[in-house]
């Protein structure tokens, strides 16, 4: 990425074409950027149909065709608000699940974060959304890649700190975490669901990840006495 | 229920009240179940904005206000198409399974079943719908409910009839089969991927759900020699 962070001159450069292009660029990625902060408190809270581009601008302090020019229209504007807000949410998760010491409180970290808002719920809507405007596939395509990616790589890492046992590929639990949180906050929400009962849900969906070393060893000793014989040692 | 099937007599019971209640009730359900049969093509084709209220009175050769005289409003109409389909495919993926031999048969022909086709992500439309109609809740709710009440009671028997070692209780296996359903439908349909795509990511996210007798024999002497660091004999 670029100078972020640097100031926009005014009035940069007439005399620096050079100047005047990279200003336009970060003025640019500025108003991008306001616009996007502005529309997804709307969208989250009214949904697509509830928000209209006229409130998203005033929310703004901007102007219509100003979201045209950068998004085109209001679905684009709503899909990249939700792609944005659950890879938010998806650095949030993995800040949380840090400083968890156990498999059990790992993933309980992980529940608790993406069910306590309602990034989950808003980027459901931007894929069903998204169903009939395959013209903005690549933007939830790529967002999606990078969330697999992104778990899979905090989780081997964890499991690795810790010398945990992995039940299944970290690339494969990062695909279920996510498909069962879709699908388990997107049922929760229809049905008025607290936070709380959401992350229940999902940890009971969800069942184990990974063992610490002491429970792996524990496992194998019932496996061998053959007395679990219903569970997979969760109970 | 009362005798569904029995014809509707003509001017009926003028002299016979009862019997006129009953013809009544009796061609008000074929009304509606008419109004839900025209209605769920066209939402499953063009989503809930896409289809008017006109064009389902003209695919059913009925008056929009009969309609809103058997459901209101166009969304109560799209959420009660939307549960009725579920449930037609969770009675369908209980009929595919049910020649399954192994635990991983079963699971294959659950989810080429609710792959094969678009009611999950119709269904998916619905649970976004009514997060913001609180009203139409108390329907989606009695769905899900009777979703897992019957995955759970065909899974039980199923597990029973072959002696099958189950990972986790039936109810917890069919919240997480359906919970992954979606999640992973509403992922791949934003992503226009095709039904083959959809059934192996749902199976790979799903991992195993059950152990036949001697893959459970087998898993034991693995975990014996201590040989199975990473997976959970998946491989």
């Amino acid at each position: 990425m670029a100078d972020n962070s640097a100031p926009v001159p005014f009035e940069a450069g007439a005399g620096d074409p050079k100047h005047a292009a990279r200003a336009t660029r970060s003025a640019g990625r500025k108003m991008r950027s306001l616009l996007l902060d502005a529309a997804s408190p709307l969208f989250r809270e009214r949904g697509l149909s509830g928000a209209s581009i006229t409130d998203i601008a005033a929310a703004a302090n901007a102007f219509p065709s100003q979201i045209t020019y950068y998004f085109r229209t209001k679905e684009a504007l709503f899909v990249e608000c939700a792609c944005r807000e659950l890879l938010y949410l998806a650095r949030a998760t993995e800040q949380a699940a840090l400083t968890a010491r156990t498999p059990r409180e790992y993933t309980h970290a992980l529940a608790e974060t993406v069910t306590v808002g309602d990034s989950v719920a808003f980027f459901a809507e931007a894929l069903t959304l998204t169903r009939r405007r395959q013209d903005l596939a690549p933007l939830v395509e790529r967002t999606i890649e990078r969330l697999h990616s992104e778990g899979a790589r905090a989780y081997a890492s964890q499991v690795e700190r810790h010398g945990w046992r992995s039940l299944r590929a970290p690339d494969e639990s990062s695909r279920r975490f996510w498909a069962v949180a879709i699908g388990v906050i997107l049922e929760g929400y229809a049905m008025g669901r607290s936070p709380e009962e959401l992350c229940a849900e999902m940890l009971r969906v969800l069942g184990e990840q990974a063992k610490s070393t002491g429970e792996a060893a524990r496992l194998r000793l019932v496996e061998e006495h053959g007395t679990s014989t219903t569970s997979d040692g969760e109970g």
